[in-house]
């Protein structure tokens, strides 16, 4: 049994996983710990070794699966997941760049690699994606149209709200969400334009109605789903064996009467 | 093969399709980019000229298709939605009426007369919306009594919110979407009118059970279409077959004990 | 043929049911016109006046009714509906009762009673009242427990939104529809009581969960309704004829057998 | 029959259950006017009495129900409940702990252990919870990477949405719930980081989807559920009575044909 060999067994063993597993867990709380102001400045040097600590063995993990699996490591979703993930936690973030450093909390989604029964939610997820993919063509249409409209209407007199496409564009799914969209936005838009409710308002019913569109879509979708499938199998089977036996019935018959 | 047959063949081309799908698409960041000042300043007349050209390449398309399918041409639903789209941005708008070119964005609708698969997305969505009928009359009832009702309570305490039915039906809306529906309308109208919520609270109830039983409606409906009528047929058939077999075979039972 | 016959067939007939619909969205009109100021200072006794006579021609309608079915009439629903909404129109309104005259709007709900269409809507939103009853029931309880514990707890700090138990009501089911619960209410409250949010974040969890099994009660009863329950009889129909034929063809077997 | 048999007896007695029944719905009234302050003043003392004796009441047929069923007690879920909820009752509260006597009001949720059809809906509601599980956990993950992001970007510049882990999980909280999410905190947030919405609108975005998935899941369940079963085993049963009689006639042929 090569090195190789055995390290793909200990690395499959549950045991294994489950320590992962805690790390990850373990790392979480450093990393909530470290949102706070008064213990970064006790024990932030702690904080941070800890941190460090975790990051190493994940990487250290990382390292070992691509021993291992080589080629076929990047096969497999989750594992090109894992790796972005802790990737982005180890590009040497300049003091500016607050963003990536925040990005590093990423990390705990390591989680939903690892357990299982989140995975299946996650791949649940990705699976109702597909199916409402015209429907989000849709709405990317819908949306796009408005901007245009909404900045050549209102942009020069709301150039906060409607001034360049990207602002429409926010107002527009702030005013999808119902966010203070009236008291907000319309009322004081139709100050200027009276009849600014005419562009607002079937916005707002055809946006609505695509969206509930699409729940009702997805409710359909998974309740014709897996189970079903199998129920009219079984159906199906059963239907085929009683023509056979009738079938064979009457031919014993057509025999005897012979 | 005459020229109108030649040119319905060309029309008919998948890469024709396509061909209109890049006008289409080329035409709407064109319609993006005439939004920005900076742009429009510096290659303003470039722009326009672009978009002139898309706009007289689907006047080509649809002359061609006038020319080809004659009569037919106003018989199919989406080619009508193509004339009157297109009919808009030709109308010549003047200076004042930034409202009509703001409609010429509507011209990027195209792209779902030409798309398949937005195309069905549409047509489901239209065909959900005669079994909402009945409910969407209920509603308009529900609005007009209300509007006339908060317009004779609270128009002269509030004109600007109740001031007019036209008022009134679009604060009512507002309500019905619940945007600030208690801090913005509702709890200054109860300052003077201690039990306007007698009026509010229930107008909020209703509208809210009604929408719920018409996505109750919708889901339901979804539900028992196309493959629920074409999985019972199948389930009808096979019980004549079944019982006719029977028939038989107590028939040729009969015949032997005679 | 007596008067009262003849007086009944007449009412029977569509003709007479569509003069009233007729009467009835002329009155909404009317009703709608009278909410106008300009217009009551202009023609305003003209409008009273029309206002007037199809009230009359209500209270005819349903003297009529009265006088042919007599008892009989009050074991409809609906004319009870009609005779309460009329009754209302007819109560001499003191020139202070502002709202007993909104109250008259109402009469337009006859509309409903009227048409067959929206009667249906009406009855079936009716009949998904009573399995939501003890759904209901809870909802008034997590409201009466919620408004006692918020009046308790904030009534003297904050008066004016927890002061009594209705303040606290209201409060609580503004909360309920999400509208302004934390700019508005919880986040100033959180100012004086820092674990304010103990309260309110579980009581909008709750309630948002209840409202949301209401409404998958709603969907999972609206399915297994008439039409499912018509396909089971049927399925049972078949099944019991195919065993009375499988229990023939044995008998007739075992006959020849012997 | 010993007193404890005797106790039994009464205790299992409909009229025994509806008077419990009517006490705490008599208390409910107790605790609601204990809310208002004029009532207080004038017959205060009153009030209390009269809520130390239904409490009392309360106290009594626990320990009635104890000396009953004594052990077995403990394992009905519905009597630990109730213990707990009157146990709090009991709690000495000190003049300054409003909240624990505010948390008396909880007694009211006797009424769901006392009626049955109650029950029936919250044992409803805790069996939609497991499958809800990993969602949930999901909702966790997303909220506590959420909150930590949140505080590391926004935390300095908004000390009072974002400044702690748990501020800026309210805050994460209520954007969810889309209340005031852009006018109220995100546009603020954007004035100083333009790019902030690329954290939020993600974030809505995502939490709205699962929310979503959550209800989908709930309805497919609620479907797949009971009569499903029943009516699926049903099948099956009828399905082997079927083979099996065809396979008898089979036999009987066969036998003839010998």
């Amino acid at each position: 049994m090569s090195l190789r060999d055995k390290l793909g067994a200990f690395i499959d063993r549950p045991a294994f996983r489950n320590a992962i597993l805690g790390v990850i867990l373990f790392n979480a709380i450093i990393l909530g710990l470290e949102t706070s102001k008064p213990l970064m400045a006790s024990i932030g040097p702690v904080l941070i070794f800890l941190d460090t600590l975790c990051l190493a063995i994940f990487v250290l993990e990382i390292l070992a699966k691509l021993f291992v699996q080589r080629a076929r490591f990047f096969r497999d979703g989750w594992n090109l997941f894992d790796f972005v993930i802790v990737g982005i936690a180890l590009v040497p973030a300049a003091q500016g760049l607050a963003v990536l450093r925040a990005l590093r909390i990423l990390r705990l989604l390591r989680v939903v690699s690892v357990a299982p029964s989140l995975r299946r939610v996650i791949e649940g997820l990705l699976n109702a994606l597909p199916g409402m993919g015209s429907v989000f063509l849709l709405m990317a249409l819908v949306f796009y149209i408005g901007a245009v409209m909404a900045t050549k209407l209102f942009g020069t007199a709301f150039p906060d709200w409607f001034g360049t496409l990207g602002k429409s564009g926010y107002s527009l799914f702030q005013i999808m969400t119902l966010e203070s969209w009236s008291m907000g936005i319309v009322r004081p838009v139709m100050e200027v334009f009276p009849f600014a409710w005419m562009f607002f308002v079937p916005f707002i019913l055809l946006t609505t109605f695509v969206v509930l569109n699409l729940v009702v879509g997805l409710v359909v979708n998974s309740m014709q789903d897996a189970h079903h499938v199998e129920a009219e199998e079984e159906t199906g089977n059963y239907r085929d064996e009683v023509l056979t036996r009738l079938d064979k019935i009457e031919g014993m018959l057509k025999d005897q009467s012979k």
